[in-house]
């Protein structure tokens, strides 16, 4: 099956789109919320935590794990890679991150070629948006700024009040001033709050979302490697809805209520995990 | 020796006056910090994260272990007081929380028996100050309040930031409206704001910080208990300053820095731990 993990609710933003574009297959979503946020820890805890989620979620029997956190894809995909996918391994199983595919897109959009990018501390000191930008492009001009306090806000879902608002303005103004036609939210939860950062930067910034940008990456990925896609499984019902399960380190309840609401679907389990 | 055991640097505002009350003893402080805040986890995680802390503190050699932390104090130290303390362990160690003490000041201070309390969401839920107030006086009226993001400022030095005293407006507005006259900061990262808690509340309203008088009562504790006292390692060095260590689970350069800062000392080495 498709394993979607991510440090908490965040990811969600990455499923949902995910799931409509891709309905029939299962997919296993791993939320450690007893450890997040993840964006302000160090780069040894961050490695740690995502080597313990692809150890379960392959021993759960995971194909393919997408790593639907930016700050884990930035700090810690390169590292489980190289320690998970040795040798034949490769072939079998597979692990991606979210950073690459919207990378490319907002490369490819960028006319004036001033990319902002917005994300935990530990993606932006990670500068791994940076380094995949300029690979494709050496040119590009990348402005990138953290925004720590807004993963409480939106947890809290409090990402509406006007201290949300103000804080988001503190945190973008420096990137407004360098004049960027693109913007990356390089974080998953921020496109909970995607309407103030487009008003705020304005009609002439395309504002990216991961979860959009990767769930077509991901169908066109497929396409390409039938040697994975093969190994998924899916939905052998007449709807063709493949199954969701969702797995959470902390409380169940207050993460089925959370993913109800957000995902307008009803679940009937949220398995409780320790990693 | 004796330990101090917080999510991450709240207790320091603990152990900065119970080290100027009682220099003589050595003291190891364990700061959680890779799964900080606790205040929004789940009583499951939060019994768990505690009782790794206390096996790990007493395999150290701790004698006597204080929870500097609210949320750990109101929903794990009962718990692990009855997991760790059985039989004759009882006698040779113990484990401290920080409600007590304060719920009696608070008790003592209140004409009007009207408190307020503030903390995390799990401190409130729990309803441990309640419990202890109303232990020593029935009829005391207690009115509570959680402020969540309050402990993301204050990690992020944000706190003097005018959303910040916004934010804690937003909290205190229905308190202040109930009249008290004792507001008890349940939450060891406060004090780093409690000009503003005493500023919104005015003056009369005293406001009881965790840190001061749980030093002065572990002062009258040690010396009501020599058995545990006599147990204790202390400084055999000319300044009569015991030794001072700290321990965290995330990046040590970020905890000494802070430390250092905080606590107004020089640290030679943090060491980071796994629980």
């Amino acid at each position: 099956m498709i394993a979607l993990f991510d440090s908490g609710i965040g990811g969600l933003t990455v499923l949902k789109p995910v799931i409509e574009r891709l309905p029939q297959y299962d997919y296993l979503y791993l939320g450690d919320s007893a450890r997040s946020p993840y964006g302000g820890r160090s780069e040894e805890s961050i490695k740690r935590f995502a080597e313990e989620a692809v150890e379960y979620l392959f021993d759960r029997g995971a194909t393919l794990i997408i790593f639907a956190c930016n700050t884990a894809s930035s700090v810690a995909l390169r590292h489980v890679q190289q320690k998970y996918l040795k040798g034949d391994k490769e072939k079998e199983r597979k692990i991606l991150g979210v950073l690459i595919p919207v990378a490319e897109e907002a490369e490819k959009h960028s006319k004036k070629g001033r990319i902002g990018v917005v994300g935990t501390k530990a993606t932006i000191e990670s500068q791994a948006y940076d380094t995949e930008i300029h690979k494709l492009n050496p040119e590009m001009k990348v402005y990138s700024a953290s925004c720590p306090l807004l993963v409480p806000f939106i947890e809290e879902g409090w990402q509406s009040k006007p201290e949300a608002t103000s804080i988001l303005k503190k945190y973008l103004k420096p990137l407004k001033s360098c004049n960027v036609d693109t913007l990356i939210l390089g974080c998953t939860h921020y496109p909970m709050m995607q309407k103030q950062f487009a008003k705020y930067m304005g009609k002439k910034t395309k504002v990216f979302n991961t979860g959009e940008v990767v769930a077509e990456k991901l169908a066109n990925y497929l396409e390409r490697h039938p040697e994975i896609e093969k190994r998924l499984s899916r939905a052998n019902t007449k709807n063709g809805q493949g199954k969701r399960q969702f797995l959470t380190t902390d409380s169940p309840e207050k993460f089925k209520k959370f993913t109800e609401r957000y995902m307008s679907m009803k679940i009937s389990k949220v398995e409780k995990v320790i990693l």
